[in-house]
């Protein structure tokens, strides 16, 4: 069974085929720039166990339509195809933010499944919409093949109502869906899975608290297998300092803003969502970046590190509180798998919730899953290798067999 | 030697007289609906250990002025009064919200430290103009008399970069002062050096979460006496829930908020300040009344009281992860001191940590200094009675005795 996953943005396409049989990927890559004047479509064959084949072409992409459809070429083409013939495809995952309260599990598309997605975007009024493009599209080029719904916030409709519910007027929540919801969820639900299997217990016996660090970050804290609390909120601009976004802030802001600054709301919110965060503090949104300047001795590039691992810190803490006790922490994303700086200082001196890295091991790169907790750490700290796309297969997958 | 204490609202003023070689009051009240059409003064004598004798007098207070100068007349009252004549007044102290980068300390008031205090208004727009009219109105009645400036915000200046830096950009902070200030801190001081007292310690030994709970409520974070974290920010928004403030909240909200519901920016501010919080959940901000309903059953009682609760956990949580060791968990203010069941529910399956509460310990009520830690309790969980009041006259007596 051949699945593609497709993650469709404002002016952007990723997608990933897999073959489910082995649960590997046969091909990856991105239409990016879409509706501008030089787009660039990015093609990678994954060929067995060797370096991925890559192609790129400039040129301008018009549309969505016209992006999925040169992908989907691409795949069945002849030189570089990995299938025969798009029919190959059993199902077209769509990777969509937010579900609001109406998904809470993997979804097969239909009409009525696009309607409640639309009422959601008042929600996610950046994500939802470009996703239900990549619906309609997908719908019009593989059409009769099952297409499904993986949502970002399925996997945290666990959490308590003490845990969801801001204390705002209760009716916000009851007529408007005003409530923490989530997102990464199936970030998070993936590398607990893999953190289970490496600790060799059911999920259901373990309380885990996994931390997502990509360009977006948040964390989870994960009860006998079930999400009760998340960091990210109604939007994914709540939590953890993020590449360009603030996460937790005092939420008068705004109004010192609007009214000292005489900022626009619109202004506000592109200064919360895209200047902010690694960015606002140190002008740069890479932590790549931003090690190499800690290393150079930057103090602003120190403050901007200092102040995203004391966040994560923060909730770690906050995590235990909530779950009592704690197997393991797991760290993924790319800045969580490949940042050891990063992991060691967001465990430092949390020896007294019983937890230590070991600095040889936390410096080893490997990309498969690996321990870094110190032998004598009572919680066992985890790198996971994230892998939403899998995860948003193996769902489908289970979606459309039977 | 006798310290007049002022806090000065929009339309009240409240006060407390003090008698410093006994460090206690004479005489204390408050002046409120100034500049309503039925205001009211109350004034309380407070007799040798005895009940206080009160006085209410109904009728309208045009002005700040002329309600300090019915307090002072009141407090040289040939019937009512404790002093034979205002000269008697050693000092007037002022508790002052905000007190921005510049106030690290207590201040004796001049007219630079005035300028310097409306500098920071556009950080406390709602607070610092009405302690300035206090300030400028004892001025003028005191005449002669050193006045001394407390700052809400003073104790909380060790904070470290990384606390109270937001990830924002950065001339935010250079610019415009944009940064987690806190407040309560008078507060947290003084009863971070009663545990200190009680535990037979030097305070510069000791490790404490002190969660003051009262209309505001916040929690610090106090490694060997310097604060190094606290839950409200740049205003007293963010943070715990409160009677009518939201606390944490997504800082995409007033986007949320302004766009679907058409919401002005003053509406948003309103609703976050004043309809939130408990408040907003269950439709009260009187926590007695919240648990005398959940005790009836009540079930959004019950939510409003969890989510109330669930949060100081999680700040408990990031707090103890900061510290690395804590010594004592430290309740106080009117909720902190009274509401044994918001006590329970804080410190509820925190034996993780080393916090277990005694459940009969914290049901017995006295008006003084308790603990209410569990034998096996490795963190000792305090009552200390708040008296911000006494402690800014301290600190006032200090400025001006030399």
């Amino acid at each position: 069974m051949k699945i593609l996953v497709i993650n469709a943005g404002s002016s952007s396409i990723k997608y990933q085929l897999f073959d489910m049989e082995r649960e590997r990927a046969l091909a990856s890559g991105m239409a990016e720039k879409i509706g501008e004047e030089t787009g660039r479509l990015t093609h990678k064959v994954i060929v067995n166990d060797g370096m991925p084949q890559k192609k790129v072409m400039d040129g301008a992409i018009e549309d969505h339509r016209e992006g999925l459809n040169r992908i989907s070429d691409l795949l069945a083409d002849p030189v570089l195809g990995v299938i025969r013939d798009k029919s190959e495809i059993s199902a077209v995952s769509h990777r969509v933010v937010h579900g609001g309260e109406a998904f809470q599990v993997p979804t097969i598309i239909d009409e009525a499944v696009i309607a409640e997605i639309k009422k959601n975007t008042p929600l996610a009024p950046l994500h939802n919409p470009p996703n239900l493009v990549g619906i309609e599209v997908a719908r019009a080029i593989f059409p009769g093949t099952p297409q499904v719904a993986v949502f970002d916030t399925a996997f945290h409709h666990t959490m308590s109502r003490h845990a969801y519910i801001y204390a705002l007027p209760y009716d916000l929540y009851q007529k408007y869906g005003v409530r923490r919801y989530g997102f990464h969820g199936t970030s998070h639900a993936y590398v607990s899975e893999r953190a289970a299997e490496h600790l060799g217990k059911p999920l259901e016996a373990l309380n885990l608290i996994t931390i997502h660090l990509g360009n977006g970050a948040s964390m989870a804290a994960i009860e006998r297998g079930r999400c009760v609390d998340t960091s990210m909120g109604m939007t994914p601009l709540e939590g953890l300092v993020m590449g360009t976004r603030a996460g937790d802030l005092d939420p008068a802001l705004p109004f010192f803003l609007a009214r000292h600054l005489k900022m626009t709301l619109d202004q506000i919110d592109g200064l919360l969502n895209k200047q902010s965060g690694l960015k606002g503090i140190c002008g740069t949104n890479d932590m790549r970046e931003v090690l190499s300047r800690v290393e150079a001795g930057d103090e602003r590039a120190r403050l901007a590190l200092d102040i995203y691992t004391y966040r994560i810190k923060k909730y770690i803490g906050a995590y235990f509180a909530v779950l009592g006790a704690v197997d393991a922490v797991v760290f993924t994303g790319g800045i969580g798998e490949n940042a050891s700086i990063v992991r060691e200082l967001s465990c430092h001196d949390l020896t007294g919730l019983g937890i230590s890295i070991e600095h040889k091991k936390n410096n080893t790169v490997t990309s498969d899953i690996r321990e870094i907790s110190a032998a004598g750490s009572n919680i066992k700290v985890l790198v996971v290798p994230a892998n939403e796309e899998l995860k948003i297969a193996q769902e489908t997958k289970k979606m459309v067999s039977f």
